[in-house]
């Protein structure tokens, strides 16, 4: 029996491998095309101690000798997952619910993020609505104002789509004037994604007989913060739904049980949650959440408003602050990557603090205003590197740097921050948030 | 304020319907063409009752009154939603977790399952493996016998696809003399889909150095049942991968924490769970879970064995017993289909018990051996109706009648079971199951 070093041995079929780019970047198919082995025996195989015992497969361990447990109604993540959660900023200490979690995208993988993790922003806590009570008026300029019960809106035909919500907080301490030592999930984790499936705005409004010129509508919520925003007819006649499930099941409730807007892009916020009401208005209707709240202050003190689609954006999520490298070798570099005006084009990864990039693979399939999964080859010397990413969406938009963002709208804005994120890989192989 | 009528207006348009097939099923694309207004004001619009209070927007039901629910970690599910649960059926009643439990299609919707409600089949229950002492042995015709630790597959290159699962005893029930009085659930919930990110086993062979001409393995599961199977060399070569994640995060224990087989399209018993051994032969192994079970014992008294992909298969989740229809009107007809031969093609609905046919509209994405959401429009005029969908896949293999079936393999099996399913709708609205 082999047993494998931790150590990745070094290889002496390099002279075989293109380098994408410098410092060690792999072309995007490199395991498909080349596979590991030209890394030498052990190339990423990793056992140390006494494993040899624990595989052998005569020897069994505890769980392989009495039956397990038994079956579940519903089930839970493992118990030895348990540090996998959300992180939760309270805005307000001593408040209920005012606040944030966030996903922990750094132990994640895929492009779903399960409904247990999926980051929450909430304006004064999560509403126990009982869904029987509750009811959606369409009403304002309409020819025939509508009530609607859950039960009604479940009657009717539905749409199915995987979609990103990012709030347009995420990744705002990320406009301080020093990198935060955080994880990758406690800066960026105000982005999450499902299947989200409802039903289509539009038809909602044609019944009611809407005038479909009229440019805006309010949408509110049922929380006691009154969440309310106004909503660009455009959108609602466009991609909008009305979402009743999320990856399968009914929405949770601190995702908007039992209804909430779907306005696929736009920044979480205008998505709201617990719906109750729209009312089609000729003007936009400058709700406490888009005047005081959600407008985006410049360095010259205006402030923009109503900046809906979230731009193009990605983050490296392994390797990241906390999800270190062990030794030199051979790693995949992986992330997620998304725009709030279409598709990801293309991800480009640097090795070499932006000098240099090479396109990483995405992952199938790649969805307009979804999460998407980038992966790349990378052969660490143990040299000290800094990994960058830098979305492109269908657009042609490219994500900023850092110092363009800051360039382009100061460092009074809390919102929409888009700027590709630099990690520092020590010589120990821990990851440090830089800006560089 | 218009306060709706439950039931529908019958419609003063409707010579404006072209339909698609007998008994009021409409083209694939109505409600997008033609929207609901068609049918005339409150045509799916449905309030009763003490309504228009709740929707006032001066009047605050008790939730919108206090500031709700703080954060938390990890979500669940609303409590107004416990019914939505996996139904557990033991085969050894007083044996602990030995049976299965089946995922509540008919309260679902999209493709994506969520994790809390994946179907589970457990040979001796769910062991409580601690991932830190957990191994994979990768041995037999291979150059370098080498074993794993979960923590260094998780190191390794990835790979995210969207999957079905099913186990291959699904439906069985079907079988029998009588159509059950079950759910769909009940019948057909041995089935789910997730988005699962693992390793492929291809890297991992060439790691070892596995003899690729040997045309087997034996794939061994780390539960007291050992449970294990032979699976082809072909396979895993393919598109075979070691899932480490299931949406998004680490498996759940019941789907096989910390690793398992994932072989797309193949019978659920196949894709090993809690596997802690691959060992590259030159036969099949012959294990009990390959002769005296997951056999299929046809009329004539032999057994088919080695039936791995499982065909294309469709079934209506809505209607369906206990989802029923209220008073004569318009609805949507919605299902899943999938094949382990590749991505469906098409699904005709059938309103006439199978007399005429119109093609569903499929939900994007449609992926390879994923569930593929179907929907249509029909207009229930509230006369007795037989429901049907019929499944087509990339291969054009089409779904079969029951009667063809039985006829071609005789009611012995309890395996594979794909045929037609056909739901009785009554004057009442009332679904039943109905061999017809």
């Amino acid at each position: 029996m082999k047993i494998m070093s931790r150590t990745p041995s070094s290889s002496q079929s390099q002279s075989l491998v293109e380098p994408a780019a410098a410092n060690g970047l792999l072309d995007r198919r490199f395991f498909i095309k080349q596979g590991i082995a030209l890394f030498g025996a052990g190339g990423l195989a990793a056992v140390s101690g006494p494993s040899a015992r624990a595989a052998d497969p005569a020897q069994l361990l505890p769980w392989m000798q009495f039956p397990g447990a038994g079956m579940s109604g519903y089930g839970s993540p493992a118990k030895y997952e348990s540090r996998v959660a959300r992180t939760l900023i309270q805005s307000k200490p001593g408040t209920t619910g005012s606040g944030a979690s966030r996903t922990p995208i750094d132990a994640l993988d895929g492009m779903i993020t399960p409904n247990g993790l999926h980051f929450e922003r909430h304006h004064s806590g999560v509403p126990d609505i009982d869904p029987e009570k509750h009811r959606l008026l369409i009403h304002g300029l309409v020819k025939r104002p509508l009530i609607f019960t859950v039960e009604a809106l479940l009657r009717y035909p539905m749409v199915s789509r995987i979609h990103f919500l990012e709030c347009s907080g995420n990744s705002l301490v990320m406009f301080g004037p020093t990198p935060p030592a955080l994880t990758c999930g406690q800066v960026h984790g105000l982005v999450s994604c499902s299947e989200w499936t409802g039903v289509p705005l539009r038809l909602l409004l044609e019944e009611a007989g809407a005038d479909l010129t009229a440019p805006w509508m309010l949408a509110e919520g049922a929380d006691a913060a009154g969440m309310s925003r106004s909503v660009p007819m455009a959108k609602a006649l466009d991609d909008a739904f009305l979402a009743l499930y999320q990856n399968g099941e009914r929405l949770r409730p601190e995702n908007g049980y039992p209804v909430r807007l779907l306005l696929p892009g736009y920044e979480g916020n205008m998505n709201v949650k617990w719906l109750r009401r729209l009312k089609v208005t000729s003007t936009p209707n400058m709700t406490k959440d888009e005047t005081s709240r959600y407008t985006d202050l410049q360095a010259d003190g205006k402030s923009l408003m109503f900046t809906y689609p979230m731009d193009v954006k990605s983050v490296i999520t392994r390797p990241s602050p906390g999800v270190a490298l062990q030794a030199p070798g051979l790693y995949e570099v992986s992330g997620i990557a998304w725009s709030g005006h279409g598709t990801i084009k293309q991800v480009d990864v640097s090795a070499d603090g932006g000098q240099t990039w090479a396109a990483a693979a995405l992952s199938d399939p790649v969805l307009p205003r979804a999460l998407t999964r980038f992966r790349i080859a990378w052969k660490w010397n143990g040299a000290p590197a800094v990994l960058k990413s830098r979305a492109i969406d269908e657009t042609g938009a490219v994500q900023p740097t850092r110092d363009a963002l800051v360039s382009a709208h100061g460092t009074n804005a809390i919102f929409h921050y888009n700027a590709i994120q630099a990690w520092q890989v020590e010589t120990t192989g821990e990851v440090k948030n830089v800006y560089a």
